[in-house]
């Protein structure tokens, strides 16, 4: 079969581009509503959130012309969508679209300057108009980039450049454990010449950048156990086992001095970047004293001998998320616990395996248990790293694209965070993928006051009106 | 100015001890009406439980003919009563009697079998009848049967055997700030010949005790902070500093192999008690066994080389109640959060000074925190450990009246919990104190299913007639 790509002229771009500008209002006002849904995927009792925002979105791609369906799953259910062109005799270049619904919880509530899916417009001094909301940058906003994108190109043109499927899952912020039986049922209908993630961010607010290495993630939750209640510590302190002080041990232990992960065989098949790649990285002009500085840091606290954007896109993690046990009211409450909770997250890299890793996480829990006191896992998964191939056609079109639309070609940059989505495709549905995002690293995501500059949402929709037109063009 | 004692009749007694035995539904009923009020002094959303459990008690007062009045604090009030004799010409002997009517926060609720506020009695194969509630042994049920007993012999003989004052205090559970001011004002009126302290408990359920010994305690609350927002792991993990991870390294340091606690100085003028105490132990029939065992424990996790007693009346500890920090929820969030804080404490032994204590803690900390971290404390405060003279007059009429109630003698024991109007009262008011109480060990005091066994409660009350008509027949 032949893929044959429809030429659209410049000047048909440009009426794309200048619909756009005409709607901002409305492109604002629909993200606002989507923002409103409240769909915190880690969460059950907003179960009923994420199904809402998953109707809504699916709704928002009927609206403007695609198929769209709201698939359940035995989690947070998926949006699929297709639109293909009426002419179905030629066989044109076929995409598909990820993102997701899901955000982040909002917690702590009180960090907030106003409520956090209360969307609303914020003048600030550094970045113009930015768009504040939990979920705004991360990834609801983004998402809206492509599908505003598509609304201009439907509007105007009738028609889109390229044939476009659009998958939005809801657990991306919780695992996106329904992600694979998903995909086992549903791959051919998915599938692909391309994957297109919008969920990662720019080099800075002027440069455009392809993400083209993620690192991956393992998690899990330990509970120490102790006494088989709590203890009044005049009582019991000195010969009762406090679980509280045996999880600082283990915990304390996940480091050795110069910043490596203590974990045996952590570092086992860990694969390092290419010299060439290390050397762009070098070249980029990184502002690590901006970016700690940005967050009230001054000294980079992972291994020692790694740069900050080595530290962060080529060197695996161990990060403690959460502790929690004993008293945590106000005043003083003397008393041992008879458990702790500690969550844990690792951050992979090439050569690492979740499950590995985890399983060593547990030795390593294992030998350092003392007398009386037991260890329980919860909650495990993950997701390997991963990393692409600059050079391939779609990788060039995207880049001329967002140099058009940026004035200057983008940056091939990494990613510390993962996203499992894109190792499924690879690995799934065998499709290469594009990680185009326009997020910036202040966005505060999973943060308060989480936010999105307009900028980054205009121009992102820009940009995804010119990249479709550039695969269009042919890969 | 001579003290002449009034002489009872040991008819007077049994009349006394029969009353008690005819009222006890009545005394219940009215234990289970101040067990019904939450007055959980550390949780400032409780104020006003604290002040209705005051007034309940002075009322209970008035209603048997004491002049008792509530004194506010600027935290919470105390309670202040007095019954003299009418013929003011001799003077007779006068006690204080303290307890407190605070209690520990009930959480975890879930934890309870019913609701920690209503009072009910059990059935339980072990123990016969119990009474189970938030407080039911510390120290409202304690508090009790002193009240029950006055109630007994105001009633069946129209005056007490001795002159009482009473103070009821409700900040016991929250380190007692108002204390000494209240004592720097109200000293002279409460000043007695002695105190009668009832918080402590017995040897065994057959066998009562005296308490001759109480670690003191310090505590202190620490945060420890990094970067100036909660941060994703993925786009900061590594470089960035994470709260979590330094208080579990600072936490982990607290104590060597050898379970002795590193703080530098820690053990700086400890005083060991007396070779024929440390003997006298010795041959107590303490079951480590069983007081490990009945709390899920099988091994001593104290200092190396110390019994579980000695660990218990006469070892210093450094004790972790709480850590919270991150994230908590359900599902996991791969965080790094800005802040992380624990609350710990510390059991004193003689010689040591808790402002001494908690300085040294402060340096211990300082020295181990990295670049981008620093410590805050909050809430601290404490009180030294005390120790008696078991053979003053007061302590043998004491040890008579619990040997005729129980057909053995009490036996002389510490406790590792600190008691800090102990200390208040023999250092600010000169007053000799004797520390009687009828709790056990199993009476899940500051846990879930507090019980106080209905045998403590109604002997404790014949005890409290006893040792009253003991020191009525003269020191």
């Amino acid at each position: 079969m032949t893929i044959v790509a429809t030429h659209h002229s410049s000047a048909a771009l440009a009426r794309v581009l200048d619909r756009l500008a005409k709607d901002e209002a409305g492109s604002l006002e629909r993200l606002f509503r989507l923002l409103a849904i409240p769909s915190v995927s880690t969460d059950p009792s907003h179960h009923e959130a994420c199904v809402a925002a998953a109707e809504w979105s699916a709704k928002a791609l009927r609206d403007i012309g695609f198929a769209a369906r709201v698939e359940p799953t035995v989690g947070k259910p998926m949006v699929v969508a297709h639109w293909r062109a009426e002419d179905a005799a030629t066989k044109r270049p076929h995409v598909l679209f990820y993102g997701h619904y899901d955000v982040q919880p909002p917690d702590p509530l009180d960090e907030w300057d106003a409520p956090p899916f209360a969307a609303r417009l914020v003048e600030d001094p550094r970045h113009g108009t930015v768009i504040v909301a939990r979920g705004a940058s991360d990834d609801k906003g983004q998402v809206m980039t492509f599908i505003e994108a598509c609304r201009a190109w439907l509007a105007e043109q009738g028609a889109l450049p390229v044939d476009v499927s659009v998958l939005i899952e809801g657990e991306e912020e919780s695992g996106s454990p329904s992600l694979a039986p998903f995909l086992a049922v549903h791959g051919d209908e998915l599938k692909a010449d391309l994957a297109l993630v919008c969920d990662t961010g720019q080099w800075d607010e002027d440069t455009p950048a392809v993400t083209a290495f993620l690192r991956g993630l393992a998690y899990s939750e330990i509970t120490v156990t102790g006494p088989s209640r709590d203890l009044h510590s005049g009582l019991y302190g000195g010969p009762a086992r406090n679980p509280l002080q045996v999880l600082s041990q283990v915990l304390s232990g996940l480091h050795h001095k110069d910043g490596r992960v203590a974990i045996p065989g952590f570092y086992d098949r860990v694969r390092q970047p290419a010299a060439g790649e290390l050397a762009a990285w070098g070249s980029l002009s990184f502002d690590g004293a901006g970016f700690l500085g940005d967050v009230g840091l001054s000294t980079p606290a992972g291994e020692n001998g790694f740069t900050i954007l080595e530290q962060l896109w080529s060197r695996p993690t161990a990060e403690i998320n959460g502790i929690h046990g004993g008293y945590g009211g106000p005043g003083n409450k003397t008393v041992i616990p008879s458990r702790a909770t500690a969550k844990l997250s690792f951050r992979l890299v090439p050569g690492q395996d979740p499950d590995t890793i985890i399983a060593g996480w547990h030795r390593f829990v294992e030998e350092r248990l003392p007398a009386d006191a037991a260890a329980t896992f919860a909650g495990e998964g993950g997701s390997p790293a991963v990393g692409f191939d600059t050079g391939a056609p779609a990788f060039r079109s995207a880049t001329r694209a967002l140099e058009a639309e940026w004035g200057k070609p983008p940056v091939i940059i990494g990613c510390g965070a993962s996203i499992p989505i894109v190792e499924s495709f690879r690995s799934r549905l065998g499709m290469d993928v594009l990680l185009i995002g326009f997020a910036l690293d202040d966005d505060r995501i999973h943060s308060s006051n989480e936010k999105y500059n307009l900028r980054s949402f205009t121009k992102g929709a820009r940009s995804w009106a010119r990249i479709l037109a550039e695969l269009g063009h042919g890969t």
